[in-house]
């Protein structure tokens, strides 16, 4: 399988990473065989028709920006448009930065992928908050994978769970707690009483909260990733505005003591139900499952059969998002093989 | 895909409850046409080599014991082993009680399934505890699929979460409460202090604990399934025997609240690690997602890449089980597709 990957910021370092690693080890066990042929970023790209060593990717990450100037491989100033476009590969990963205004770039190389019969996997909120019946569908015509398990829970793979492990029970509707950064300032807020601007000051400071924290805080990020689980886990065809979003700026110290006094706190919940798909702050009883603490995610499927089913683990990370890639691409090369059998 | 359904207590009636239910509606979309050719009871059988209807199974359900008294299709005092010898199918559905001595009648059913060249959907804990290392080779040997998500987790899918969502991570160790009636009594001594022994009876009348409530308290039920997922997850060779168990009855009041005095509480955990397997009360953290209360299971899968990943559902429940036979059935009719075409 050969691999461009498009983007190379924390994610994708993890993606050469476990990929470099895996090579030697475990990937064998699948039969599966990941070659990486192009990596773009901003200022150009490497390409090898012949797929980059695990020594040689090593080294790249190493040596850092700029990637282009590799003397053997570099392709200084050549658009990551130009490397999906020209480079033969099976797969392009794409793991550029979010952007839910307009989605781009991250819209564009997807699109120009699936117009030149490649999968694609991302990790990208972006696309699919935005567009995401429209490249579901754009994806089918042209019969090639989209898959996105980074998207939502990061490591834990909460959309694997719901589509594989609950195949014939059905799915009624998920509430979860998916942002990280907001689930560590409330909980901050409910556990040792300090304020919301104080928290905010201290996650910024370890690195949990951006500096424009409006992303999460606002409830943004939660609002995509239940856009992506109502159209993949419920069939749902739905974007980013048909979200009822609020955040968390009104939560206040009152509020959660209050809170606490019926054993319960406020969480940033993203919900998907029959008749609305909504995030807000809602109080969850401490002993409720999905009540977890810090950085964690954690989601609900309410199903007909089994009753309520959580899933908690950690959210964010680079090489869990990027161990979500290799699922992803052991998923295709799954479905590749079931096809060409059919 | 025809199926024998061996056993008629609660599991095996939620079976056919859910396979009638689901004819209609949701198992079409999986290209799967699930048929019952015989149930197979204590006292006899009911065979149609067509298929019972819907209505058929449900009228089983409604007039009840004996099965074998129905004027077209029983055949009273046929053994089930008879039974599974001599009707065509392709699957038997094994849902008799549990027996943790010699795994006896099931261990019987289960090979003979085997000898002639049937599929085993199981959630009979008995033999997979006692000889799963060798049943699995029986299987393969047969060239047939033996599936048993009902016996860990309910329906909570827990061994197709470690099997399949977590491709391409590895499993370091796994930790899990797998047991609801001890996880009641200890959260009802934890929570209300009381006693042991009140706890007990209380659980016993509410119908949590069976009169004779050693294969719970004194963890041969959490041991059999750290058997099944050690072998399954894991890739290990053992039986019940190479568990060290230990079990809740000298779990104090005191060492409760000891251990509430450190935000703990004492868990029944089963644990798989590199060295051991073993069953013991454990002191948990009340901040740990695996500390849930009542009768509720938990099990933490920690892996390579994606840190701790915890999946909380109900442990127990005829429908919840029934559901559980039903993703395997369709596993296997999956897995027969793609060996079909290759």
């Amino acid at each position: 399988m050969r691999i461009i990957l498009v983007g190379y910021g924390v994610v994708g370092k993890g993606v050469t990473t476990i990929l470099a690693r895996r090579y030697m080890e475990k990937i064998a066990n699948y039969g599966f065989n990941p070659k990486v042929v192009a990596i773009a970023d901003v200022d150009g790209a490497v390409i090898n028709a012949r797929g980059f060593s695990a020594e040689k990717l090593e080294k790249f990450k190493q040596k850092g920006y700029p990637l282009s100037a590799d003397p053997d491989f570099g392709h200084q100033g050549m658009s990551a448009l130009e490397v999906i476009e020209s480079v033969e590969a099976e797969v392009v990963v794409e793991v550029t930065p979010v952007n839910i205004k307009n989605a781009e770039p991250a819209l564009s190389y997807i699109t120009k992928a699936f117009k030149t019969g490649k999968h694609v996997v991302t990790t990208n909120k972006g696309p699919l908050a935005l567009a995401m019946p429209a490249l579901t569908e754009l994806a089918a015509h042209n019969n090639v994978f989209l898959r996105f398990s980074g998207t939502v829970g990061g490591g834990t793979p909460m959309l694997e769970f719901a589509k594989r492990c609950l195949a014939g029970d059905k799915i009624l509707a998920i509430k979860g707690i998916l942002n990280g950064t907001t689930n560590y300032i409330l909980s901050e807020m409910g556990q040792n009483c300090i304020s919301f601007q104080d928290v905010l000051a201290n996650a910024q400071k370890l690195g949990y909260a951006e500096r424009e924290p409006s992303m999460d805080i606002d409830g943004f990020d939660t609002a995509c990733k239940v856009v992506i689980l109502s159209n993949w886990v419920m069939g749902k065809k739905v974007t980013l505005k048909d979200v009822n979003i609020t955040g968390i700026r009104e939560v206040t110290l009152e509020l959660l003591q209050d809170a606490a006094k019926r054993y319960s706190t406020i969480k940033l919940i993203g919900t998907v139900e029959d008749k609305e798909v909504s995030v807000k702050p809602v109080e969850v009883p401490w002993a409720n499952p999905l009540c977890v603490s810090g950085v964690l995610n954690a989601v609900t499927f309410q199903t007909e059969y089994a009753a309520d089913q959580t899933l908690i683990g950690r959210g964010a990370g680079g090489i869990e998002t990027a161990n979500a890639v290799l699922r992803d691409l052991l998923d295709i090369r799954h479905k590749l093989a079931s096809k060409l059998l059919s």
